[in-house]
This record gives C-alpha cells, structure tokens and sequence, in this order.
C-alpha cells in the first residue's frame, strides 16, 4: 500500500498491490468507512464540509478485482487557504510544522499538507479492501472502538461489543452511559476553545492460529507499527500491556486447554498472540491518543525566522480525534492482517508433496 | 539486517549490509554489550554460564569497516537439552510453543529454538554497530535503564540519568535506592519459584531535527515496531504515552522558543518526536516487559496430541528479564536511528546544485 | 515508484516516494517524455489519438518538490472497447492474455489491461523526474536511440550522439541514413499487416565513480531488471555483451590510465560498470524488443474453453514499438541511477567524522 | 537471502529467510552443487585447493526445516595473502579494484574480498535449498549448461539435455564433441596465460502456468537481475533474445494449440515467459560471460595514487570460469522462480470462499 496527497491539492489517494483475484469490489464497499472518517458527520467532530467520495481507477473489471494495482482517489474540495495564512510563517506547536520545515526546507502550509489527517483517507480506503479479504477469505471481523476520552473510561468486553453498539452513538463508545458523558465533556472542551484525547480498544475476532512471524515481523511489532503511523498517537499496548508489568508470572500466563479439539486458554493476558503468532484467541489492543494540537488559545511559538513569537487557532478542528480515529484503526489493523495471512499462507499451505 | 539462530544449535549471528565503510570496528567494540546481555552475569539472572564470545567474520579488514555485509556469530555452548526432553512433547503456557507448532507443524524443542532470547545476541551485536555509527558521525548517544520492576517504581530523568549509574548495579536502574529494592524483589519472586515484569525506559539524546519519515515509517512507529519486537514486550509509549491521554491540548502542547539560533521546546510531551520526525528534543519512551513465562510450578497446559496435561518449569531461567533487556532495548533504538539517519541523510543532504 | 492503471479504466498513473525536496517540478518537466511516448506522434506509430495529458496531484507546492509522495496522473479517453470485442473470449498469441487468464482466473480484455503498454505513461512520467535530479544534482545525462529495426543496423557512437539527433527523424536514430532505411521499412512492414523489432541504444553520460553495489543490486543487475520488466523485451546487454565473449581476457580488459589527476580507461569493453560499481565512463547498454504481437493477419489459438481457433488482429497499433520506446528506455535507466545514487549517498557521504 | 564474506576472512556464507517448513535438508543436499563449484574439481579450473564443507548452523532440526532462517557457512582456508601483495596498492584492470577503492575508501585486496567469486558459494548454497523446494512441492526441474566457449558453439536442445549429460565432462557443456573442442581450446588458453569466455544456457521445465508478475516483477526481469548479479556477466536474452529482433511478428508469435485439456504453444520464441508471467512452455535463457580479467601477462594500469604503472596477474586462476559458473546459474535460477512461486501462492491459491 502506498499513499499519498496533501491536505491542499488536487486529491488523496492509495495505490494497493498483492490483492487477490476475483474479490467482488466497487466504490459502495469503500464509501461506508470514508463516511464514518469525513469531516461533518455530526456535532462532536469539526464542521468542515468534505464528502470524500471514493473512485476506484484502476484493479477492477466488471466489478471484481483483477489482481493487479487497485488506485483509489478522493478529491480535494471546500479549499480556504486564507483561513490559514498566519500559518505560512509560523509553526504551530506540537504539530509537524518545524520538523517539516528543518527536514525538507519546504513545507505546503496549506492545512497541514502532508501530515494533515487527511491522508489517512487512503489508509480507510485500503482498509475496506483489506477487510473484505480478511472477513471473505478467513471468516475475521476486525473492531474497533473508543474505550476512554480523557478521564471517562468505559467497561468494554473485547470479546463482546458489536459495530451496531459502536456505531448507535456518535463518539463510537459501545458502553451507553460513558458515550453520553463523553458526547458533553467533548463539547465542553470545544466550547473551551480547549481539545482532549483518549485511548481506542482494537479487536480482532476469529483470526486463525498461527499467522505472524517469530522474530522482526511479530503481529504485535507489526500492529504497534501500524498504530503508531496513525496522526496523534503516543502509545500501544496488547494484551495486559503495561498493567501486566505488575503481575507475576504465575498469576499472566494464560492456562492452555483443549475441549473437543478445539484449544484455548482460559485467560487472555497474552491479548490473542504469543511469540509473535496469533493463538487463536481475540487479538485486542490499545491504542493512546493525544489532545488535538490545535487550540483556540494564544500559545508560544517561532517563526519560519527563528524569532520567538505567539499564534493562535483558528479555523474549524476536531476538539477530539477519537471518533473519527475508530475506522483508521480498524483499517491499519486489517492491513497488518491481511498481509500476515498472505505470507503465512505463502510459506506454509503449499501443495501436498507427491510420496 | 538479519539474524539467525536457535538456543540450540550451531551457533546464533546477524549480517548487517550497508554500514558505511572505514569505521574502526573489531570485536572489543561488540563485547562489552554482549556481556551486559549474557546470562550468568550476576546473581539476579539465569546462572547458565553462556560465554557469548563473538567473532567477526566478514565486513572489515585492518580492523575497519569495508561498506560489505558484516557477519558476526556467538558460537552456541553448554548443551543441555536433556533438561528440556519434557517440552518435546507438552507446550509451556504463555510461551511460544503451540503457537510454533500449530504455524509449522515443527518446532525446535529444545531451549525454545528461535523462540529463545538467545536470538537477541544477534541484535545486541549489530546494534553495538549502529550505536558507533551514531556516535562517531553525529554524536547522538542511546541508553536505557530499568525504571519499574513490578509496582517499585524508581523516579529518573531521560535528560540526565548516565551510562554509569546504570551499570552501577545489576539491575540496571539508576535510582540507587529503588534499585536495591528491585534486588530484592527478584530475589523473593525466584525465591518463590515465580517470575515478574517491569517497566525499560529507552532515551536518544542529541538526535538532529529532522530524522523520521511523515507517514508509515515514522520515527516513533519504528521504534514502536522495533521495541514489540523483542521478546516478553506487552506495550510501548512515546513521551506523554498512555497518561498524556488525561490533559487537554493546552496543557499537552510544548511551546516552541528560540534563543541564540538554538530552537528548543520548554516542555517534551512529544518525546522528542512530532509528526514522525525527530524535533531536536531528547526522545525517550517506555517499554513494557510481561513477567517471564517460565515459573517453577505446575501449569496447566496440553501436549502434542491436544489432550490436556500440566507442565511444570525446569531448568536455569531469568525470574525478572528486565536487568538483561536493557541492551536489547539500546540496540534496537540505535538501529533504528542509524537507519534513519542514513535515510535522512540519501534524500535531504545531497551535493549543492550548480547554479 | 509504483504504477498504476489499465488500457481502459479511469486513468493510469505513478506515485514517487523519496524524492529530494526543493527541486522545480511541474507538469512542464513531465509532458514532453509523455508526448515523445504517446500514440499518434508520427506516421510510423498507431494513429490512435491518446494526448496523454499529465496533472501532478500532489508533492509539490509552489512549483516545487515537498519530498512527500509526487502523485501523477494521465486520464484515459478514446475507449473504444467494441473494436476489441472478439478478445474478450479468445487469447492473442503471443500476448499475456492467456498466462494472466491462467494466474488471476480474470483479465481485464479491454485493450490489453495491466498488460497494455499504456501502463508505461507511468514510468516515463516517474522517469522525468529522475532524469531532473541527475542532472540538477551530479551533473549526469541520460539517453537512448534506436539502434537497429529488423536487419539495418545504423553506427552510433555511445559517446557522440545527441539528443538533438535522436529527435531529428520519427524513427529516433541518430544515424539519419539509416533512419531513413528503418522508416520505410516499417511503412513496408505496416502495409503488409506484420510487425518488427530491433534494438535500442541507451547511455547515462558523466556519471560518477562509485554508484552501484556490489552483489545483487549491481549497476548492471538493475538495468537490467528494469530494462526487462519494459514490454515486449527478450534481452539485455552492456558494454561488449554477446560480442565480447568471443574475445580473450587480454583484448578484453580495459587498461586505466591518469591524467592530470583524472582516471580513465582507454577501452570501454566494461561499457561504465565493473565489479556492478560505476567507474565513471560511459555507461552503455543494448535492449532487444521484439516484434510487436499484434499482427493484422489471422493466427492460431485458443479461447477461453480451451478450444482451438484463430484469431485476427484488429484495431490501430504500432507496427514497430521501437520509436516510442525510446522515452521508456530512458525512464528506466534513469530511475535506477537515481536510486543509486541516493543509495550511495547514504552509505558513503556521511558527515565528517569529529576527531 | 542474504550472503556475506570475503575470499579471505572467517569465511563465506548466507541466511535464507521464508523457506517452507518440515522439508528434508542436511548438509548432503548442498553439498554436491558446492563440489561442482569449488575450485581444483578439474584440470581446466584454478588448482586452488579449497573443500568448501558446508555447515547448517540454524533453521534445521531432526533434519526437516524449521520455518525460520537458516543460517550455512563454509570456512576460508589457503589463505595466501602474500600471493596477492602488490595488489595492495595496484588496481587490477576489469576488475573491481578501481571501483571499489573509489567507493568505499577501502577494499579487501587479498584475493578479491568482497568480488571474489567466492562469495557465490553463499548462493550456491541456496540454490541447492531453492532446488529442493521446487521440486518437492512442485515437480520443477532446473538445469544449466556450457553452450558457447568463446567461438566454439555447441548444439543443444533446451528441451532436452540431461543433467548426466551436462556432468558427462569436465567443461560441462552436453555435446560430447564440442565439449572436447572446448576442453582443449581452454587448455590452449591456460598455456598462453590468457583467459576466455562464452555462453550458459539456463532451463527450467515443468513450471506451471501462471508464475511471475505483470510489471515490475515480470519472471525474465527477475531472471535477468539474478543473472546480471553473477561476477563477469555482461548479457542475458530469453527465449528468441537478441536473434529475434530479426523476425517478422508473423513469424515470431507463438500460436497456441490445446489438445485433451492441455494448454502449448507449438513453437516456443517466447522462451516459456509471456507477459512476465510463466505460460507452461520450457523457459530457457542464456547469459554471456566475459574472458576472466585475471591474465598471466602485464597490463596497464594505475595504482593507489593513480600514478600509472603496470600489473602482472599472478596465482591460480581459471582460464575459463564457465564450468564453475553452471551451478551458479542453476542456482539463481532456483532462488527466482522459488520466490515467484511462493509469491504467487500467496496471491492467487486462498482458500475457497465460503457461499
């Protein structure tokens, strides 16, 4: 997968390669996660218009893919460069706008340009087309939901939540109750002029034993990749992840036990994987995502000169990223799934050897 | 870089292509690490005696570096599988055996096979080289320390603990204080036949601005990547990590000032690390380790057949594997750096264009 | 670099990744190898009317580079699947209709698919821009021209001929007597309804000492990879190639010599490259394509049931794909060169080293 | 893959990743493609006395494959430096002396280092495991031979030549006749103190349709890579090659016929790729080898402070490096169409979809 495009510009897009034949695949199999990633689709998330409607290039025939590239576009709309302008020679702080600058030496200032979120719109377009394979091919749903905003934290069983319960509210929080408490402190923050983060709880159900890799290419190495490539995260952890670190060894490992052929463990500390492969338990981590940079408040900066100086936000921004993030998780995560079955698959479900 | 090796065979080693050349580099530059890595190093770890004597045996001639693959190997010693004969057959609980055997079909039973930290030798000695790399072209030097073993906790700052407080106890955390409590932990939990986990803090200071890559590859996805990798990880945070989740952007964002030409943030939430691309800061991020799986009672687990059965651990092992990780955790930071270093480097830093 | 696009779909297109930022790119870089490659050119290439219009999509801003992913794009015009309609069950010999029915269990029989040279726009367009960091950085010329249709050999020097030349008849030869030859025997060949092939010429000028590898990924290695992945190619040459193993190791080598400090060697039997490092003469190589597929005459084959038939070809084709060619052999050597020397750059231009 | 070393050092060797599991593999597979490449094995190579004994150090248990890299070597023995002293500060013309210095500031000159063509023991090596895999899983047989030493040019069937025959003698080429012609001629060669050259013809029968890639990967530009990587190749054509560039399209293509369910083409100018992807027919190719550069006479050169001066090959040396050069191409042949048949497994044989 490789993406591209700015925030500005003619468009975003992915280019997909590897994916397997003869998928049914058109743009109504796409739309629906770019819908729940746009901009605009409701009052907790910033108002700025952007449709983001998908069209497939090229990959497809009749329908189905053709096993060959599949480029998948959005066009840019809704520019208002002057809303930006103060941007131009002034770094907004906490943001990539003065790594850019010192990396490069050049930098699109227009919205953000390369590390706006508005790539991931391509990773949300690969994703669909990877969760398709995973769930077509192997029979795995891949989840995600928003576990915690600031300091409200939902109860959530990994084994348990549905994609109706995530999506029956619009801060996608399963647990009811927080989701409402979420909903007001998120618009508490932006009336604030203020932004808050949380924590996002991924899940993978079904997923086979034995996809991953023992040493660099772990599932969890591959999955922590994927994660901490997404705009605003600061943290992952699978499993009992950093609580673990306090248990001892005997109250962790998770008991093994076979039932009618069928194994399992009767706890899931290891979150799903061990050693790097998947043991066919529900794969579930978490996710830490930072408060919005950007705020309405004056703060302490410098500019494109070095001299020290103040700016202040403006424009229309998400007060809390986490509802939005919840596809672009299950996206990356289904990405790293797909992959991992095609190479294990590769290596070991060759034809039988003849005697 | 790739390496190879199981616990038991003929031996264990890495090949790292695209060093740069005329760096001097003989094996007393990889020892030292080696020997911070080894078992039977103090009284807190394994008491296997593993010598882990490397050999460099390709790549460089008059003992400098030729620009050719670097091969180093550590000759595998003191077999002794017959310790292990009862995991030919049963799987040991929260590590990797069944995972292996289901992926495969074919495991190397003895001592864990590739699953075996003895992989980690190979990464402990190419990451001897990358740390040279790093400090004799830029001056960047990587460190970790213990900073948690289960709930003691021991209060350090990445801008100032030093090499030498590190090692000056054998568990590897500066906090004098809490390091002696750490000890004796250890000493109760194998006392009691059981194991822990904790917490590695891992810092790079005088990194550049301007190294990582916008959008997979970034910095901190790649450290992500790298850390999960090792074995025994459960999670992984960058700068603010999991509690940055708790402020709001204004208290979360680190202003940016300027003074004398030097730009520097007065706060590091970012960890040194903002859009993927390194900021100048100091960058530091932890790691979590899970309790080891080898405890000294019975288990509950199944064998090769799946019929249930218990396991108990046998054998010479590490109750705490935190003192020994912490040259893992330096040499996969510094792989990581020096790859992005010489990346950074092909795409920005080219020869000036002629008028 | 990764491409994009069928025949006959929306468009087809390149996204570059690693470019260096601050190098002037527009579409006015890309057009002019676009419209060297595009049908309808002259009167010896397929009439069809493709204007093949280039738009960057992203990566540059304000007419520079960003050093973020350059997306490209040509949209596709003048479908006219009904002219194709009979391809849609029977398989063009020679063609890849047949192996990628066989490897996919579906093609896209518009006009070729993934298969249609039409999926080149990509790289001439990915090759622009190679070509302008190898001359705006190392000073370095990339160049092809045909050499030989069917059994009229023209005489150029790799050292001499300009792109002036080249440009100067329809055919792209150098050698205008020749191309005068070649030109009428194409029309000659169209006439008849048949096809032919020759070969191609390619040169880089003023590269360096020092690009390349010296194992798998030698200078030689990836021209000729890249070369062979073009359409319709059957073999691959540098320097003496075929011709010089008739030679003994004595006339063979190429004796250095210095002058003034310069270091040169007084034969080019090596054709630049030695040991798949550059030495800094001339690189040149030859490219063997072979007559285009496409016939207007009936042939034998087989349809989607595996039943024996004939097929004839119809529609506007090249009757000779050497002239148009031309740009792709140019691309291709360019894109490699630029890879190494980015490469080379990393490995071995690295700061001074304090003392 | 990955190989390392150097002609004199620890010794040479290579780390195979992603080969299947459970497949029988110990040191008598490889071992007998190394003897065919080792040097003193006849009259007609070097006398150098090297036994070149394998060793699998990792990825093997109980004999089977384990699914992780496995890890071989061979130690460096007759060491000689003093032999090659002068080349410390004089640079062999046609070899890689000149370009590597330039390079990397620094070179291994005992022997060669890195360029010797001792490094292709590592590939030989694993080819020999690639073989395996082949035919095991797929009835793939891979085969090379001597064709053409210098003007003496032999006849041989791809489709036919036996692997007993091409071992029948000590130049390895399947023609009795020409065989001797050729002995005597390299025999004659040796006695003048200078070297010659010629043509290996690689096969691979049995493939099955459908392997390779339609762009970037195509199987001949795989090949052509693989083979451009081997020290003094200068060329590489596929099926009609260069020679076919002479024919009409009419004469070129391959009509294809089917006959009780089977798939041919009843002639095979396409050398059994079409499109870059496998389509069932024998793929056979040939690779021009340059005259070895190492002549018993003196030649001009410059050295270390590029002042001219002459140089006088001494040592042992092959006259002719075809013979040896056979397992080298069988070899790389192998690890190609290994990689491109698990590739396309991996892309294209997924489980069946549920309805």
């Amino acid at each position: 997968m490789t993406t591209w495009g700015e925030s500005h510009g003619g468009g975003v897009g992915v280019v997909i390669d590897g994916c397997p034949p003869r998928i049914p695949l058109t743009e109504s199999d796409i739309q629906p996660d770019l819908d729940r990633r746009r901009p605009g689709q409701s009052r907790i998330v910033t108002p700025r218009k952007e449709m983001d409607e998908v069209r497939i290039l090229s990959g497809t025939f009749d329908g189905l893919t053709l096993g060959t590239p599949i480029s998948m576009m959005v066009q840019n709309k809704d520019h208002r460069p002057e809303a930006y302008s103060e941007m131009a020679t002034k770094f907004r702080p906490s943001h990539a706008d003065y790594t850019y600058h010192a990396k490069y030496g050049i930098r699109n200032w227009q919205g953000g340009g390369r590390t706006s979120a508005r790539e991931t719109i391509g990773r949300v377009a690969a994703g669909a087309v990877a969760k398709k394979i995973l769930k077509e091919f192997f029979g795995v749903e891949v989840l995600a939901c928003v576990e915690t905003v600031q300091d409200i934290h939902a109860s959530v069983d990994p084994e348990e939540f549905t994609a109706e319960a995530v999506e029956s509210n619009i801060v996608r929080c399963p647990d009811a109750a927080r989701a409402e408490m979420m909903i007001e402190r998120i618009e508490e923050v932006r009336a604030a002029g203020d932004s808050i983060g949380g924590i996002i709880l991924g899940v993978a159900r079904e997923v086979p034993v034995g996809w991953g890799a023992p040493v660099f290419d772990r599932l969890e190495a591959d999955l922590a990749k994927a994660m901490m490539s997404l705009p605003a995260t600061k943290g992952f952890e699978i499993g009992s992840g950093f609580g673990g670190t306090r248990l001892t060894g005997l109250q962790h490992n998770d008991p093994i036990r076979s039932e009618d052929g069928r194994v399992f463990t009767t706890s899931n500390h290891s979150g799903g994987v061990v050693g790097g492969i998947s043991n066919g338990e529900t794969i579930f981590f978490r996710v830490a995502f930072k408060p919005v940079a950007t705020v309405m408040h004056s703060q302490k900066t410098i500019d494109v000169n070095l001299e020290n100086t103040e700016l202040k936000g403006r424009g229309r921004h998400d007060p809390c990223v986490l509802p939005r993030a919840v596809p672009m998780v299950e996206a990356m995560t289904a990405m790293v799934l797909a992959d991992h079955a095609l190479r294990h698959h590769a290596q070991n479900n060759l034809p039988p050897r003849p005697e």
